[in-house]
């Protein structure tokens, strides 16, 4: 069972934070082109994630180092860093068995990050959906053995959506061991849309992917199978904010579409958690005008060049009183995390 | 050039409204498999769009009987209904010299509706952009020789995204024409996305679409290159409320982004139009306060099953105030299809 960690100061916690490791075992797997990651010396502080033999990414040490996170957390006012994996290292297009190892390695890692001050740090781990028994073995070490707090899942695995009722299983074992579930974009949909710089994909196209998975798990049903399911959408779940009503409004008016969805999509939406990384007191507003203000919670995609750089300040700035910012601030974070 | 008609009487202006014609001419190309449309009798007042020897869809004479819409538009305080084709006649897959064709019957048929009642309708045309020179052609005769208001266009042209350089010469002559154009999707990204029945391709991989149509005319730079073109988005421009605050943050943060998008997105979305086809207040109370009042207009996507049923209902809903609502009922409509 999940450790259910307590948050006693309350101060800010920020879910959505990513985390590289400082280096990652050689490669002992059995494929010959295998594109498993290393890291290499880059400028001070900082190292190249590569793959395949190419800079996937260049990250700094606040990826890996938890003394560097806490003297950023300590200057923005942020109490507890939810981890996750850089999302392109969840690896769904590995062999299995080497997704199996890679999965292995993150979630051995933020267990330490974790150790090194578990009131000050949460984590969520990588599960080898490419596998689903694997992804829910692995899924149960990580949250009963290393007591992570959860599982960042991709949007889709390998195109699927993550709301497709083949990934069921790993729900159903998510709901019995009390594992938080965050869903965040990977290689999305639309890339052939996008015209401009590679940027693009994550700026213009995570947000509707991610619109697209809180879709899937609404008219896939998977909440009226797993009502006690802990699932988060990472970006403020995205475009959901121009489908939800959308999608409403017609399963009020199509009956073939009542027969389809078991549950109002608008009441699906309030039964999920999002962060509040939609850049904009407008958007954020709208988000828990339409889901709820004990739905919303901080998330900054720390340490990444696109993180919200004053997730405090973006609180205050809704303007909508003390009890609905100390919920957005911690106590949201608090009840999807399963904390006391 | 365009006709500038008048729009006297000042009741509501509904941007998007659909036509399928009572019949399609017999095929007189050289294709072998054309999937050239057809009409065939349905239930009463009802005819099946067949394409490829299948129902594509059954639509009611609301589609093509302009004494039939004037009833109900007596009825829904609607006092102009802007034309535009069923998209997926827009036909972009077909041969060029086809779509012509195509197009061409199409503009002709919208043409013999607005001079029925010339007070009450408007249209927007079809243009074969699977040729842009043949798509320049016909957009200079629709709205040159037939008078109407401008052209429809798809959100993308064979997986091509509307924004992408290569239509610039047709939005040039579109600038020079006096030419109001209208994005909706179609073929929307996504669909490998979608987990229910198939007319999620509408209701959850449109909005989506459109977004990435509205980010793709902002990130490719089309309005610093003809800045009196009139461009409206359909669907309220979907995803791009969850879409616009992330771009104009990164934009902001990242020299790069800077460098290949000359004018602020922010800039660029508040010199697009866009209809209020959002099914929630709160969504359309956030697209004005990002895009402003000048810039949203009535779009119900009548008469197809998802329309908005009550459009005046929606403006008032808004609690706007009087200026605001008579703008977004005909005001904003009127400046951007260019009447006087």
């Amino acid at each position: 069972m999940n450790t259910r960690v307590q948050h006693p100061c309350r101060g800010c916690i920020d879910v959505h934070t990513h985390v590289v490791p400082h280096d990652f075992p050689a490669y002992v797997g059995k494929q010959p082109d295998a594109p498993w990651p290393s890291m290499r010396e880059a400028q001070p502080c900082h190292r190249h994630v590569m793959i395949s033999g190419s800079v996937y990414r260049t990250v700094s040490n606040q990826a890996w180092d938890t003394e560097v996170r806490r003297t950023d957390m300590a200057r923005l006012d942020v109490e507890r860093h939810v981890l996750s994996p850089m999302p392109e290292l969840l690896s769904y297009w590995f062999d299995a068995e080497d997704g199996a190892m890679l999965s292995r390695y993150l979630n051995e890692t933020l267990a330490d990050m974790v150790a090194q001050a578990p009131d000050r740090f949460s984590a969520l781990g990588a599960a080898p959906l490419q596998d689903i028994d694997r992804a829910i073995g692995e899924m149960e070490f990580a949250v009963g053995t290393l007591g992570l707090a959860g599982i960042e899942v991709g949007s889709n695995v390998n195109g699927v959506p993550i709301g497709d009722p083949r990934f069921w299983p790993f729900f159903e074992a998510a709901e019995a061991c009390g594992a938080a579930i965050f869903v965040h974009p990977l290689r999305p949909a639309g890339m052939d849309r996008l015209v401009g710089p590679a940027s693009l994909e994550q700026i213009v196209a995570f947000p509707g992917e991610i619109g697209l998975a809180t879709a899937s798990i609404i008219t896939g049903g998977l909440l009226s199978r797993f009502p006690r399911l802990r699932i988060a959408l990472s970006h403020g779940g995205g475009a959901i904010q121009a489908l939800l009503p959308r999608m409403q409004y017609s399963w009020e008016c199509q009956r073939a579409l009542r027969d389809a969805i078991p549950i109002a999509p608008v009441n699906v939406a309030r039964a999920l958690y999002y962060d509040d990384l939609l850049y904009s007191a407008t958007a954020i507003r709208a988000l828990i005008e339409m889901v709820g203000d004990d739905r919303v919670m901080i998330g900054t995609d720390y340490p990444f060049a696109i993180m919200d750089a004053d997730p405090a300040a973006r609180v205050t700035s809704l303007g909508l009183g003390a009890a609905i910012e100390e919920a957005l601030r911690w106590r949201n974070a608090a009840a999807w995390l399963g904390m006391r």
